[in-house]
C-alpha cells in the first residue's frame, strides 16, 4: 500500500484501522458539522424488533458473540431460535485462560495452563475503547463488570535494537524528547522569521507560545536539562524529603538517536481513536462477557455441532452437522432463516448453497494470523523492581510487546504478562513452532526488557497459535481495499435466507464491537425480510 | 516569577512542581549516567532502625500520615511511642466523605453529606502518581488495594471561554490538531530546506519521517481531513457495520482557532511527571489509606488534644494541650523526644520553644488555599449521553475542572463527581462563599460541560474549604523559591529535641509522599540523635 511506503512499521491495529478506512473512502468527506461533537458513536440502541410472525423459526450457525446477541434480539422480537457451535462451550473468540484449561491445536499439539488460581490472560480480544458502545451498552444490560484497561504507562519501556545501544528507554523520557526536539526545531524556525509565510504576523505569537509550551521548552527556548524538562522524561534524582531532598535533573537524550529511533510510533499508538483512553477490561477476565451473553440464550445453544452443509430454498434453509458429543452422527436442522457467523476462513470449506457472488466474497477476505504469548512469573517484578504498573512496552522485536496486567497492583505471589503479540509474519513464525518453542523465543527476546528476572522468575507459560485454531483458522478478517470495494456489501447483504454476521461483516474488524454491530444489523435486516418489509 | 511570564495561566501542579524543583536548583545538573535508567524513586525501602535505648520515649504530634507512620517505625524500632491529634479521627488530610459526614468549617458552617450509601469524594488527596514508592511500599506492606485512577481521558472536554465559539472542544480534537498541526508546519520547513542550518543533511530524513509520522500526517505532509487525521480526533461518522457501514472523517479546526486557545495547557498536563499514568486510587476511598495507617498504631494515638504549647530543655518534651472530649481539660505529655507534624499555619500560633531560625522557617512557609466541590447526580449521564469515563474536563474558568469517577463504569444510579478544583486566587473567592453559594456557582460554570444535565440530574452537593479546615487552616505548604534558599535544612533539621515532620519538610509539597518520605527522614534523624549517632 502506498501510503505505508513513508513509514516504519506499523503496529497492527493501525494497519488494520486504516485498512478498514481506505475501503471505499473516496469522497467521503464531510464538513465539520458541530464543534465538539463530531463524534458519536454508530451504535444508536438495541433494535427494539417488534411483530415477528408467530412461529416464525431461526437457526444461527455459532454461539460467539455476534451469534449469541442476534438470537438474544431475535428471541426477544418473537422467532423461535436456535443456536449451533462447534465447540464444547459457547464465547467463540471471547476467550479466558485460567489454571486446569487445556487448548488443543491443529497438528494436535496440547498445552495444559499451570497459571495459579485467580491468574488468567485473554488470548483473544483484552481491551475495549470507549466508543465501543454496542458492546459496552449489553456489558451495562447484562450487568458485566468492567474496570480500567491500562493502555498508556509513561513509565514503561521502548526498545529499538539499533539505536540506544540496544538498551530500552523509558516512555516518558523519549516522549519527552520528541516533543522537546520538534518544538524546539519548530519554535526556533519561527523565531528567525524562516516560516513567516507560513505563520501569518497575527497567528505567530499564539503559535509561538503553544509550541513553547507544549514542548516544555527552557525560557531560552530550548529543549535541554533543566527544571522544565525534567518534569517530563524525569530527574535523576527525584525530589525527596529531610536535608538531601532536592532533586538533580535529567539529560536528554541525543536528538540524532531520538530521532533515528523510530520510537515515535509508540507514542502514536495510544493517539490512535481505538487505543485512546479510556480503554475497559472486564474484572476477572473477558470470557466473563462471553459468559453474561451465554447466560441470556443457554437454552438455546447446541454445543459440538460440526457443521458440513448449509442448504436453502424457498421455504427455508437446512444445516446438516456432526454431532461430535454424540459419535459424529449426522444430524440435520431446519429453519425458516439462518444467521451464519462461521469465520469466513472455516465457512470457505464448507458447503454452503448461496449466489456466487456472495461465494466469491466469502473467499476473498483473508484471515490475519496473530499468536499472543502468556508467561507466569513468582511475583511482580516489573512492579517491584521497575515501577511499571500496567500498560505495554514496545520493542521492534517480532514479540513487538510485552504487556503487564493493569489489575491487581501491587499484589503478591505469581501473577501472569502477555509475553508477545504477534501479527503479520511473525506470527506465521510463531505459529510454526512447538509450543515450548514459542515460550522460549519470547522468553529470550523479552528478556531485553527485564535481563535479571525474565529468566529466574520464570514459573510457566504458553502461547497461543490462532492460525491453528481449528474452529476459525486465523484470528480475525483483514479486509483489503479492493476487496471491500468488491465484497463487501455482498457479504453484509441478505441472500434470499442466509445472512451471514461476525466482525468480518463490518468496519470493525477484529473488534468484538464489530461482532455486536454486525449482529445487531443481521438481524434487522433478517426481520425486514421476514416481516415483508425489505 | 520570571519563568512563568511568558506562558498562560499553569495548573496547580505544574506550578507546585516548579516551585518546589526551582529552589535550590542552581547549578544542580548532573550528567545522564545510564539509558532508560535515569529516574528512579528517591525511596529506598523502609529505614530498618533498629537498637533504641530501652525506655526512650516519643512523642508524636498529629495522626496524620506523616504521624502515624514515624509512631510506626519508631515503635518497630523499639521506641515508647504515643500520638496526640487535634481532631476525633487519624488521618489527617487523607479523608473521605461519605453519606451523613458532616464538617464544620471556621466561621462556624456545617455542611452534612448526603450522598447515597456507597457514593464517595476525596477532598484532600485523590490520587497517586506510580513514582510515590514510598507511599505505594506501605500501601502494599498494609495490603490497601489500589486501582487505576484515570487521569487522561481523551474523550473528556476542554473548554477555552474565549475561542470555539466558547463551546468545549473534545481532548482528541485538540491535541490530535496541535500535534498535527506543529508537525505539518515543521515538516514544511525542513522539506523546504529552511532549517538546513539546524538539521544536518545525515539527520534530516530522520527528523522528517519522525515529525510525519508522530504528527499522523497525510502523504501529501498536511494536516487535513482524511484517514490520518480521523484516526486520531475521530471520525464523523464512525467505521460501523452492515450495507452502510463505511465512516466518514472529520475535518480539523481551523489552526489560528487551535494555537489561540491556549488549550494546549492541558495537553501539558498529564505529561508531567506527577500526573503521568499509571496513578492509583484506593478502592473505595482514600481514607482507607489512613484506616490502613491507623490500623497498626490505633493503641498509640489519643483524639481530641488541642495542642496549645511544646517545650523542650535538656532533659526533654513537654507538651500541653486541651483535651476536648473532656471539657477541654489541660492536660500536659512528656517524652525525651518530639516528633511535631503540626500543619506550619497552626504551629506557628502556638508557642514552641525551638531556635529562632526554626521559627523563623516555620513563619515563612505560606500555604496553599484550595476548595473542592463535590457533586451527586442521579445518573452518570457523563457515560451515558457523553461517553466520559473517568478522566477530567478542563476549563479556564475558575472551577477549573469536572472530574468524573474513574471507578464504578456503567454503574446505574446516582454518582458522585468532583466539580470544581480551585487553588490559588480562585480558592479563596470560593472559600468566601457559603457552602451553598459554592455549589450554586460550581453548577453554573460546570454546566458550560453538560448543559442539558448539570442542573436537572443534580441531587446534591459540598464544598470543601481548605483555608477553614481549623486544623490545618490551608490545603498545603508553597515553598517558594526564595524561602526554600532561606528555611529548608533549618526546618527538616533536628532542633534538640524536637524534629518536623509533613509534607512542608519535603520537595514533594502537597502530596501525600511528601508526608511519606519527611516521616522517615524525621524518624531516622531522630533515632541518630537519640542513640548518639549524631
Amino acid at each position: 500500500m502506498t501510503t505505508e511506503s513513508r513509514y516504519p512499521a506499523q503496529t497492527r491495529r493501525q494497519l488494520l484501522t486504516r485498512i478498514g478506512i481506505l475501503a471505499g473512502s473516496a469522497g467521503l468527506y464531510q464538513a465539520m458539522t458541530s464543534l465538539g461533537h463530531a463524534m458519536g458513536t454508530d451504535f444508536k440502541g438495541p433494535p427494539h424488533l417488534t411483530g415477528a410472525r408467530p412461529g416464525t423459526t431461526v437457526l444461527v450457525l455459532g454461539a460467539g458473540l455476534s451469534g449469541m446477541l442476534a438470537a438474544y434480539e431475535l428471541r426477544r422480537a418473537g422467532y423461535s431460535v436456535r443456536i449451533l457451535e462447534f465447540q464444547n462451550r459457547a464465547g467463540g473468540r471471547n476467550i479466558t485462560l485460567r489454571g486446569g484449561d487445556t487448548l488443543t491445536e491443529l497438528g494436535g499439539a496440547t498445552q495444559k495452563v499451570g497459571f495459579a488460581p485467580g491468574n488468567y490472560i485473554n488470548p483473544g480480544p483484552w481491551r475495549i475503547p470507549y466508543h465501543h458502545q454496542g458492546l459496552l451498552h449489553y456489558c451495562r444490560e447484562f450487568r458485566i463488570a468492567l474496570e480500567p484497561f491500562v493502555q498508556l504507562n509513561h513509565n514503561a519501556w521502548l526498545h529499538s535494537s539499533s539505536t540506544f545501544g540496544g538498551k530500552p528507554v523509558r516512555y516518558r523520557e523519549l516522549a519527552s524528547d520528541i516533543n522537546g526536539y520538534t518544538g524546539e526545531l519548530l519554535a526556533k524556525a519561527i523565531d528567525q522569521h524562516k516560516l513567516d509565510d507560513l505563520v501569518m504576523p497575527e497567528e505567530r505569537e499564539h503559535v509561538l507560545s503553544t509550541v513553547r509550551g507544549w514542548a516544555g521548552l527552557s525560557d531560552k527556548g530550548t529543549w535541554a536539562s533543566g527544571a522544565r524538562s525534567s518534569l517530563r522524561r524525569g530527574y535523576d534524582k527525584m525530589p525527596s524529603a529531610g536535608i538531601d531532598g532536592a532533586p538533580t535533573y535529567s539529560t536528554p537524550f541525543p536528538r540524532a538517536e531520538v530521532m533515528k529511533s523510530g520510537l515515535w510510533q509508540w507514542m502514536a499508538f495510544p493517539e490512535a481513536l481505538d487505543m485512546q483512553t479510556t480503554m475497559f477490561q472486564p474484572v476477572g477476565g473477558m470470557d466473563n462477557i462471553g459468559k453474561g451473553f451465554a447466560s441470556r440464550v443457554h437454552d438455546l445453544i447446541t454445543l459440538g455441532c460440526a457443521v458440513t452443509s448449509i442448504h436453502q430454498d424457498d421455504h427455508g434453509v437446512k444445516v446438516t452437522y456432526k454431532d461430535t458429543a454424540h459419535g459424529n452422527a449426522i444430524r440435520e436442522a431446519a429453519a425458516d432463516y439462518c444467521v451464519c457467523t462461521i469465520p469466513l476462513p472455516v465457512l470457505s470449506q464448507l458447503d454452503i448453497q448461496v449466489s456466487g457472488p456472495l461465494k466469491s466474497a466469502i473467499a476473498a477476505v483473508p484471515y490475519a494470523s496473530s499468536v499472543k504469548l502468556a508467561f507466569e512469573f513468582k511475583r511482580r517484578f516489573w512492579e517491584e523492581d521497575d515501577q511499571i504498573y500496567g500498560g505495554i512496552s514496545f520493542t521492534d522485536q517480532p514479540i513487538s510487546q510485552i504487556s503487564y496486567p493493569g489489575h491487581g497492583a501491587l499484589s503478591k505471589g505469581p501473577a501472569v504478562l502477555l509475553g508477545g503479540y504477534m501479527f503479520g509474519p511473525a506470527a506465521y513464525d510463531f505459529a510454526g513452532m512447538t509450543p515450548a518453542q514459542r515460550v522460549e523465543e519470547g522468553l529470550r527476546q523479552g528478556s531485553v526488557f527485564h535481563p535479571k528476572q525474565y529468566r529466574s522468575e520464570f514459573l510457566n507459560g504458553i502461547g497461543v497459535a490462532w492460525s491453528r485454531m481449528p474452529w476459525t483458522l486465523g484470528c480475525c478478517s483483514m479486509w483489503s481495499e479492493q476487496a471491500r470495494k468488491a465484497h463487501y456489501k455482498t457479504l453484509v447483504s441478505m441472500d434470499n435466507r442466509i445472512v451471514l454476521a461476525g466482525e468480518h461483516a463490518s468496519y470493525v474488524g477484529c473488534w468484538q464491537e464489530g461482532a455486536i454491530l454486525s449482529s445487531l444489523a443481521a438481524a434487522t435486516q433478517l426481520h425486514k425480510r421476514a416481516t415483508g418489509a425489505a
